[in-house]
């Protein structure tokens, strides 16, 4: 494809949606030229403050007529997959919420359709384009970090809640997207505790262990019940420790020059002292710029180049297969779940771009 | 016993000794007579600034023919047993750190020991002579906080790394005993993880979840290995929540007036939207009082009086037996494990006082 | 004048016109109609955004003949007066930025074509329709805070160096402002003392010290030069003190339950003791709105009621006056400077509604 | 004289005296072999917890005839003159609290005494030994903030009211000292302002501006009634920012790597425009040391070796001549008083060490 306005339609203008259209209105390189949506006062909201959207609609396939060359899909949860797939049927390039969908088999179909009709899907894991995120990973795989140790995460605050998806669903793809992003590898298998507290049946408060390759312990925190809102990522690695806390505005990542080497005694036998290490905290600039922004330009980019985006369907088929993992521990009372293997992709014209992956 | 002076003996001078010996200098009721540790250097630092001790010794068997009324003991956590025992064998009330032991069959020796000798047991759980937990438990008894939800504890610095015990036995036992002090039930089963990131089998990072009747989940994030100090317990409510952060000085406790609550659907059957309500702050003025100091007060009131301290060894052990609980959990890859009933108590004497409790 | 949608134009689109006209378009009882800018690309920016504005064009003149009703005006400093002159005089109603002019003179010729033309004439102190400023001069005439003591206010950051006006020009507005709101009075004198860092000649961080009615003090900081964004009052009086800190999101004020009183001694013949008292901190929950939404509401309802708005010709006016007071005083040496009396508005007609107040 | 152990009397144990105490007994260089207060329960107090101290005695002129090397003098302000000029009369060392004396004068008298006695005379302003105030000072002489273009400084809490001393007098020894020290230049001339709130006629809260050569503007705010604890110093320099928060207990000095240029357009006459510069923001690891024990380190160290103390008698004075001239200018209703010369002295034995200093 050539460096032509790409048009877009976006399905879904609730909450998330309003900020899509804003992004892709102000990127010189697309054109939002249809909206869907099964509310009209969210059509009416929208075209409200952005006139020059043409068409307005409450059914999403009167979009897949319009000669649109992308859609973004912002729509509840259990639709990802049906609007998707009708899209990506219909050759359309498609950016799709997270999560991807509600099942890893859900994830592959689509995977495999946008495979045979070359086309780009995407996964809205906005954090892999946060460019606090970008310095974690950076610090991670220059080593000024040393060997990382353990990943402590938290996501809560009092939330929006949901009545088709409990609390893992809503947050977890966050911060597994993150983990995956900044370690370069793929958790082994995970333990999952949660509570019910609001609603019967919908756990809006849970705890996972992830198992990391390399012996490396990553934990999760998610709630929609807390009073404070937190959005912290603490890294420990042998040399340094860093604190990523997103709520914060400007100093959003904190390196810790200290730590502890346990040393072994030479004149005794498998004793060990303790050498702290006190130094400075740096808080690095960090330029600010809207994520989402960027995920959106990354969208139009692989569009225009035919490039593979970060976050692509893969990505989305990887996180929800562990968020799968995470569920099935919650019915086995905790039990540790292996994360499964991922499909192996036969498609039929045989060349393909294989999704396994290293 | 009358109000005479309490002659205490201290043993132990290493990290904690001296808080507890600066105590029980201040306070009039008490005279410390004598300090035992194995380190010269100990024991001449605690001589020099107070001077007024009369024996300091090695070997803390000699505290044994002093004439004391009572023994703290704040010694390396496996010696706790052996000296406890051998002094409440000869006649010494006995005021050890916590754990109490490194298991709950040593806990209940100690508790019997002291049963047949009519002596008091107690174990230094700070936490519950604290005030700011005490409006914690204040709240939630009052049915100020509403329905208790969850409850989430962090405990984690660059701390004192220990070779003979994990980080669980080193910080749980804070959590624990204020988690059993403010819901005032004990815990039904636990679940654990851990990670040995510094010296190999000996766990510094760990996590813990914890349920309790009445559907309360409780979860413990322990760490050696964090650059930031943190002591935070937050507890939900179905009317308000708390943030205790133990690290601040003067605003431990934050009362917050919000929640949510699902509101079924007259019009619709089966679902639900959610009132949010948000309401003030309230940061409660706590009067700045030792902890440890209230501690101290309580043991002399408890051998002045002939009561049962707030923190008896039965409390002592039903930590340990949790601890014990977690362990078993690391050992079974995060398995739930049921706690331990406490022993019944069979004193041949008869007439002693069960530590079967409600 | 009825109820009839208000045609707005907006002159000036560079930093802070655009909000206003976000603002405006989001009104339903207004229509921005048309904008006017020295810059092209400005003007390009907004239409590209507000498709629906119908001109465009880098001479306000052209407003003046559209049969606009109103027009907002966000230019640089100096052209207030000119431009806002014109305006009233083609009998359109103004909403000028602060300061309202540059001399109270000038602000005081607005304010007489205004009366003249029976025209709305206001001034965009936005902290005037602050929600936690209305908090806070809640407490103090409730009587909550008890006497007022003394005001301290800060407002620094490295700011938007400006090259035609100081830092007092650009920031004190927005403290005096809010001190004459929320204390109901004019201050007497100010003393003022600065220092110009970047620009010779132009100050860039400023001290001043307003003297109000019934011995309260209140000081102002002013700075483009600090490290960490600050925009704090801190109220105290002779009950309770409250810090209002504008750069929190959500809690912007704090009441401390805290204080002392000077008691004289009954046995000894003048001397006092101090009794001090600490109550509980209560951060107020504040509904979050946009207070510029609120001042452009008033604006519009001010032009359909025909009433006077909070934030007159004569409040702009009379904030000029303290500031050239406070030029004075620089001028002095930071000699104590006495704000002038408001001018008497001898209005031909006779009719006209007095500027002169209690 | 040698290293022998140096001899203290300690002359006041009522708010400071006992820090001052505990310092010295645990400095194995000097031993407190006496202490005086005209309250037998503050000596009870003290003797009740350093048995080791023979005398304690209402009358301080017992001391001068105990064969002691040094005093401390920690009484009431006014005080400070008669019994330092006694002590150092009868041939001790003194340390002094801050304000050294009530009146330059007298100040001027101590140090005339110590000079013809061959004695150490030395004030506690003890900021002069903080580590972080020494980084402050360092990171200015190094050159690494550039120019210096002004500090700001603010004491302020809920404080204790005195009734023989204004706020000015209590607080302002600390921050002019640091900034004396820091700067490594004397003041020019000092503004103040202040209000008497609580009792009639003493000030508690005061703002003082002062002019430093080389164009540095330093402000100080003093208050004894503020609801949150804050000792913060602010200095903004042409290359880098430094907040110094001796509230916090590890971060106290954050240095910012921002600032802004202005630059003279080329193609233009006279126009300036602004290059900002955002860097990252770094807090250095101080080690934490008592201040108050390096002060008391510094006096012994002068005695043993001779040398002039930091804080030496003439850098008191300077301290009250500055806080005169405040005092004036409060009188003055704010105009600037220009700081006196430091008094020549004319000592008659001619050897003397003059006072007179660059």
């Amino acid at each position: 494809m050539n460096n032509n306005i790409v048009k877009i339609g976006v399905v879904g203008c609730g909450y998330w949606g309003p900020n899509l259209i804003r992004n892709f209105v102000e990127i010189p390189e697309t054109e939002v030229v249809a909206i869907a949506d099964l509310l009209q006062t969210q059509l009416d909201h929208v075209k409200g403050r952005y006139p020059q959207i043409q068409v307005a609609t409450k059914d999403y396939r009167d979009l897949l007529e319009l000669g649109l060359d992308a859609v973004v899909i912002a729509t509840p949860h259990h639709t990802h997959f049906p609007i998707a797939r009708d899209c990506l049927n219909a050759g359309l390039h498609a950016l799709v919420e997270k999560p991807i969908t509600l099942s890893s088999h859900d994830a592959f179909e689509l995977i495999q359709i946008a495979e045979r009709q070359g086309l780009i899907l995407m996964v809205g894991h906005t954090f892999e384009f946060n460019p606090a995120v970008h310095v974690l990973k950076g610090m991670i795989h220059s080593g000024e970090l040393g060997e990382v140790y353990y990943i402590d995460a938290v996501r809560a605050s009092l939330g929006l809640f949901q009545t088709e998806i409990n609390v893992i669903w809503d947050l977890a793809p966050h911060d597994i997207s993150i983990l995956r992003y900044i370690l370069g590898t793929e958790p082994l298998n995970i333990c999952s505790h949660a509570s019910s507290c609001v609603q019967e049946g919908i756990e809006d408060v849970a705890y996972a262990t992830l198992q990391f390759p390399n012996n490396i312990l990553a934990h999760m925190r998610m709630s929609w019940l807390d009073p404070a809102k937190t959005r912290r990522i603490t890294v420990v690695g042998s040399r340094k420790m860093i604190i990523y806390d997103d709520v914060e505005n400007l100093e959003k990542i904190r390196v810790y020059d200290k730590g502890v080497k346990a040393i072994r005694r030479t004149d005794t036998f498998g004793e060990f002292h303790f050498a702290y290490h006190y130094g400075d905290v740096v808080i690095p600039f960090i330029r600010s710029e809207e994520p989402l922004r960027l995920e959106c330009l990354s969208f139009v980019e692989s569009i225009q180049d035919g490039t593979t985006p970060r976050t692509d369907g893969y990505n989305g088929m990887r996180v929800v297969q562990i968020i799968e993992a995470a569920q099935e521990s919650l019915m086995l009372a905790g039990q540790a779940v292996t994360i499964k293997e991922t499909p192996t992709m036969e498609l039929e014209e045989g060349g393909g771009r294989s999704v396994i992956r290293a």
